[in-house]
Parts: C-alpha cells; structure tokens; sequence
C-alpha cells in the first residue's frame, strides 16, 4: 500500500485536531485514500512546548525547508494562520510541487486567485473546505452539487461568535456588552472580538463563496460590511413583536445588473430555516435557479469539525494523487467582475427612530419617505417612558434601494421633529 | 471542443428537465464540463406524443438499442422509473460501456450492489445524486466532504408528499384525509399514495443513504417502516402543547451493537432545525462523530431541482473522462452489515391512550411500565368529553427500547381498565 507523507504547517487547535482525527481513524482512512497516511514534519515554533497531543518530538521542526522542500513530503497542510508568512510559504510549498490543503480564510480572502494559479501553473491541487464554516461541506456543494445550476443568491450565518451574542441577547432578552462579556469569559468571543463581532471574519468569508459562486474575482473591500455592535435589547424585542429574528447576515447577489456582497445585521421572518441557526451553529442559504432552495448546516468551527473538513480535502487530494489528476480540478474566476451601486441593491427595511410629539412632525417623516419613494409596509409608535413628548417610531417598508435608505436616515437626523435615529436594518428571506 | 453525446431513457417530468437546463445553459456547462453536450437519442413509448418541449422528431426513438449500443454515445441518463426494464437497461447499457446516471431511488434501493458492481467492471461511472433528496447534493457529501468522519446517526424528512400533509396538519389543525384530498387536488400527492404516505418511499431512501453513510448492505426489509396514516389532528395537538413537532422521520443509527434503520413518525422538539422543514422540503440530519451535527436543506423533488442533480451527476461523468478515471470513483460497501435487534434500539416515546376512570385503574397502568422498566417523565391527563367515565391519557416516557414499547402497547390493548390505546411514537432529537 502506498504512503502519503503529509507536513502540518502549525501545531495549534486545529493542527492538532487533525493529528488525532488521523490517529484514531487510520484504519478506516487507510481503507478510504487506498494508502496509508503519515505525518513526517510539523513546523512550529518552540519544539521543547508541552502540548496535549502525544507526538514524537522528532517529528517536530522549526525549519519550515524541512517541510516544504522535502522531497518525502506530498502534501502540505497549512493550519498556522495569519497571512504574509502563511502565503510565502504554501507558494513556495506549491513551487516544489505540493499539494496544500489549508484552512485559512483570512489569506484565502486576500490571495485566492494568486494561490489557485500557482497551483495549477504546478499541477498542484489547493483545497480549502475547512476556510468556511468549518463542518458544512459548503465549498465541495458549490463546486459540485450545484455547479450546473446558476446561482442567484447565497445568504450565510458565517460567522460563530456573532450568532452566539445575537441568539443569547434574543433569548435572555440581554443586552450586547453584558452577553459579549460573558462569552468573552467562556472562549466564545476572543480578547479582541473586533474581527468578529464588526463582521470583517464574515466578510471574508462571503468573498470565498462570492468567488466560486459566481465564478469572478472579488475583493474584500467589495463587501459593505456592518456589524453587530450597534444592536440593542429594544431592536430584538421590536423585531421579534413584528415577527422577525435579527441575525448577522451574509449576503451575495448576482442578476443582471451586477453582484452585490454585504455583511449586516438583518431581520429573517422568525419561519425562515435560518432564523432557527442558533448558538455558534452556522448555515449558508443558497437559491439556485433550477434548484430553487437549499440551506447546508453545521458547526462552523471547533477543532474537531474543521480538522474533518481539513481530513477530508487530504482525502481528495490522494485520490486525485491516484488517479493521476492532481491540479486539474483547480477552477479560476471565468467571469468579469460588476459590482453593483447602492441604488442598484433592494430590499425591505426596518427603520427606528425617536419623533417629537408636535403637531405635523409625522408627515415631516412621510414627505421624506415620499421624496425618496419609500413606502411603509408596518409601523408601531408609542410614547417614550423615559422621556416625555417623545415618541418611538419603529417601521418596516416594501421594497426600497440601498441609496435611499442611506439618504433618509442621514436626513431625518436633521429633521428637527425627529429626536433621534436608532437603527436601520435589512429585511430579508420573505 | 470535446463533444460528450448523451442518450436519455424517458422524457417525462424529469427528463425534459434534463433537457431544458442543458439548452438554457449550454454556454456556461460547456465552460464547466470543458465539452459540448449534445442529447443524441431519446427513448420513448410513443414518438408522436405532443410534447411541452420542443425537440427534433428523429432524436426519439423507440428501440432501446439505439441508445444503449449506439458506439457514440458515451453517456446513458435513466429517468424512466420503474425497476425490472430500468435494471436491465441500466446493466446493459453499463456492459456497452456507457456512463450511467440514474435518478431512480426504487431501483437503486434493490439493486445498488449489483448495478455498482457491474460499473466498476466496466470501468464506468454510475451516479445517482437525483435518487435522495433531489435538490440537496446529499450522496455527494456522504461520498465526499464526510468522508473522513464516522457517521453514527442520520435523520432524515426525506418525502415531501408527508412532509407537506403534517405542515398542513400542524398549520391547520386540519385532519389527515381532508388535507391528503387537498393534497391530491393539488398535486402534492398521488392518487394512489401508498407508497408516500405508509413510508415505502422514504424507506428506500433511508437504504441508500444508510448504505454510503455505514458502507454496509442494506435490504429494504432491514427497514421497520410505519406511514403517517394513523396520525391524527389530537396527536398533534398534544404533541405541540408538549412543545413537539410530528414529523415523518427516517432514521439510522450505527453504534457497538449494530445498525438501526426505520421510518416512523416522530415527535422532534420544536426548537430543533428539522422541526422548521415545512411543506414539500425535505433535509436530512447528519450525527458525525468528529463533526457534530450537520443538516442539508432543500426541495425535495420537481422538475428542475431533481433534473440539476442529474446534470451535475452528468458533468462530473464528464470531468471524470477528461481526466480517464471513469469507473474508478465507485465505491462498494466493505463493512459487514449488523442489524439492532428491538431491544437494542433505545429512545424516548410519545404514548396516548384511553383510560376508564376507574379506582385503581391507574395503578394497574404503572405496574404494566413498571414489569418493563418504563418510566414517565411528562403526562397530560384529562376527562374525554364525548365519552362519559373515560380519560385520556398523554404521556412521555424516559429512554426505553423498542421490544418493551411495543410489548406495553400490546398489553395495554388488553387491559380491561383500558377503553382505547390510540398511539405510540418515538421521540427524537433532544
């Protein structure tokens, strides 16, 4: 039987959930990849570190040549993060002919196309599965299952954290710096949340599925990207007495106009599949026009989920290795990119904001709604406990473009019946 | 450019589909497939038939030879239905040397082992995506992206027609047969809708995913398969006050003992993903030991859903054949197949009876759970109004096996305090 000698780039949660999946699943992975498995090298930094996974300590290196220029070593796994090193070295890995398979959305983000056409310019396979949602086989769907459909949209809960802090303020009724903190305390938001909880990791993300779903080069500063901080305990209770659920939402659009990508706090009808995606769980929402609707859900991170993921592209690789057609399956952007403008992107919106209590103050609002063409669909108003001659006005509207929203919102602050703007969000999924 | 010619069995709903999405998207399957794809021969009963969609008279024909021992074409798609000339059509075509893609879940569900067989010795691909779960890209992933994992449990709503009568059930508080005659007008159902509604169907589909998901062989009669027939809109309604949804469940499990697989409406708890699949959708549930909980979403049957996962089965033939690996992607069961015996398979149960309200007569009720072990962990108990001296009985039971339900359900029929036993069902996922 032939063996595959892989080289782990990294030793850290993920690298090491990869040793073990293939420790303790060798013989059924023996019988999968018809070879055996073996890791030779694991770059790290501090070889003499004391680590939870029993590994032999020679193994262990802090030459990343003695990974990447072994001629022994097949396939090269990178788990390390981060980018500029991460990029130099799955380059000059793919330069000496290895196949890499990595987990690293951020580099995947910025660098896709340089990284696919040096691995196809080697004959090298690139996969990155586990870069998006970890446990969803989301990339190997888009690339296969769905590949004869068109696909018009995708809507993701891509980001864990988020998902967590919006379904514990939805459920407790608790507001965002107290629940932040508190999953802060149990490892489900980090020290520094700001790439999560601004939506930058989403971000990335959708710039991942954008790519492959339309098949064009994006980058990430296409994506209008908003996050969840700004959400408060009032907008969740108002959403939910309207019907909706208020999640982080990913959004790519393609018609004929163009594509739009963006990330933001958005309302879900409370009956639509992803307004059940609770806690750090994930899901990516896509409509296909032949196919129509299809959700995929899963873990979108954990050690165990994303070194499956991580497994699983190995896999392929070998049986690629096998069959001989290492490289071929590498897809490049077919497509020119065309973004749209925000008068081009439409949607349902909830608006809130803080009207005083004088005479003629509501149809100051409507001549702005009308002057915009923006129509109400629902509205609540009720007085203000906390501050007299105020009223709280919460709306939502038919469909409506981006632009519009944008101009009504900057120019009701400087309405002077209106008291204060609260928020704006998206409607989507009805 | 490569020309791939294809050669269809059937032109109903499904084939036309075929049809349909490789003309409306010729340009982009051609970049994708890197070859034209022609549709070369047709087989159908009558030539003359009009049809809905417009093709050239002399592609039909009626001599299935004609497609299947045409030296030209190299791809044959089954859509025709039906078992005993689909089978032989399917291994002879197989034994010519042609690809084969198939939607057909009855054959499939008898014969996957034969028909896989053959194609391995003819070096030909054989893909049946379209058979499970049409628009959900299902078997590509138990094939694929999980495969570096151990599946313990899928579960699955893997009919639509059931799916669709328990949403209206639920949503209406609507009674079994006016909804399956709605059902039928509409054309959710069949007129004849046996095979949907006792779980004949989803029982063939609980075979083929057990068979990739465990890689073990697996009859149609390994299947313990019970329709939703029996339910009623009290059932229902008791289920939702005990915040459960009736769903129509397949399920298979794999643990030390062996494999369990069955079909049986179930009660899922409403907060669970699979509880939000309303009307003709269909999701099926993954439990992978490395990667937790997954769930694919998304229509279940129609034209184009189930005609894209033929496509996609029909470029991935093709990609296979650029790269010369047809034939060598199949995959044969290589565990050896272990059946749960009833008092192996453990969950908790929903169980309703009528009880005459008579002193002790509660009493004689505990010491029947009792004999088996059976413990109660919720009940409803209350006074039948449209029978004088009877209660109804509710109750949910802690985890039990299925010998001692079904023995306390027997034993309670002949209690004489005992009026009725109206239903007993499993409860799932909490």
């Amino acid at each position: 039987m032939k063996q595959i000698n892989v080289g782990l780039l990294g030793f850290g949660t993920v690298g090491s959930g990869v040793y073990r999946i293939l420790n303790q699943h060798e013989e059924e992975l023996k019988q999968r990849a018809n070879a055996t498995i073996k890791i030779k090298k694991i770059l790290v930094n501090d070889i003499e570190k004391k680590r939870a996974v029993e590994v032999d300590q020679h193994v262990f290196t802090q030459s990343v040549d003695e990974v990447i220029a072994d001629p022994d070593i097949d396939v090269v796994i990178e788990v390390m993060g981060g980018i500029s090193e991460a990029r130099d070295y799955i380059l000059s890995a793919l330069r000496h002919q290895k196949h890499v398979v990595t987990a690293n959305k951020d580099l995947l983000a910025l660098y896709s196309g340089e990284l696919l056409t040096t691995a196809a310019e080697n004959q090298c396979d690139l996969y990155y599965e586990a870069s998006v949602a970890g446990g969803i086989p989301i990339i190997r769907s888009l690339v296969g299952g769905l590949a004869s459909d068109r696909i018009t949209k995708m809507m993701g809960i891509v980001n864990g954290t988020t998902n967590y802090i919006l379904t514990r303020m939805t459920k407790e009724g608790a507001d965002y710096q107290s629940v932040l903190e508190d999953a802060q305390a149990l490892g489900f938001a980090e020290s520094d949340p700001t790439g999560d909880v601004e939506g930058l990791d989403a971000a990335r993300k959708m710039v991942i599925l954008s790519t492959l779903g339309f098949s064009m080069k994006f980058e990430l500063d296409h994506v209008t990207t908003e996050g969840i901080s700004q959400i408060t305990a009032q907008d969740i209770d108002y959403a939910k007495r309207l019907g909706y659920t208020i999640k982080l939402l990913g959004i790519a659009q393609h018609d004929a106009c163009g594509v739009e990508i963006s990330v933001q706090p958005s309302l879900l009808p409370n009956d639509h599949p992803l307004s059940s995606v609770n806690n750090e769980y994930n899901a990516v929402y896509i409509y296909g026009e032949a196919i129509g609707e299809t959700m995929f859900y899963g873990p979108g991170a954990g050690q165990l989920p994303t070194a499956t993921a991580v497994v699983s592209d190995l896999i392929s690789v070998i049986q690629n290795k096998h069959m001989g057609v290492n490289g071929q399956g590498v897809v490049l952007p077919h497509n020119p990119t065309r973004l749209k403008s925000d008068k081009e992107i439409y949607s349902k919106y909830f608006l809130r904001f803080q009207l005083k209590d004088e005479a003629g103050a509501f149809s100051k609002v409507t001549a702005l709604l009308g002057k915009y063409q923006m129509s109400i669909e629902k509205l609540i108003q009720h007085p203000l406990e906390q501050q007299q001659g105020v009223a709280e006005i919460v709306m939502t509207t038919h469909r409506t473009n981006r632009q519009a929203v944008n101009d009504v919102l900057s120019e009701l602050q400087s309405l002077d019946v209106v008291y204060d703007v609260l928020s704006g969000y998206r409607i989507e999924g009805e």
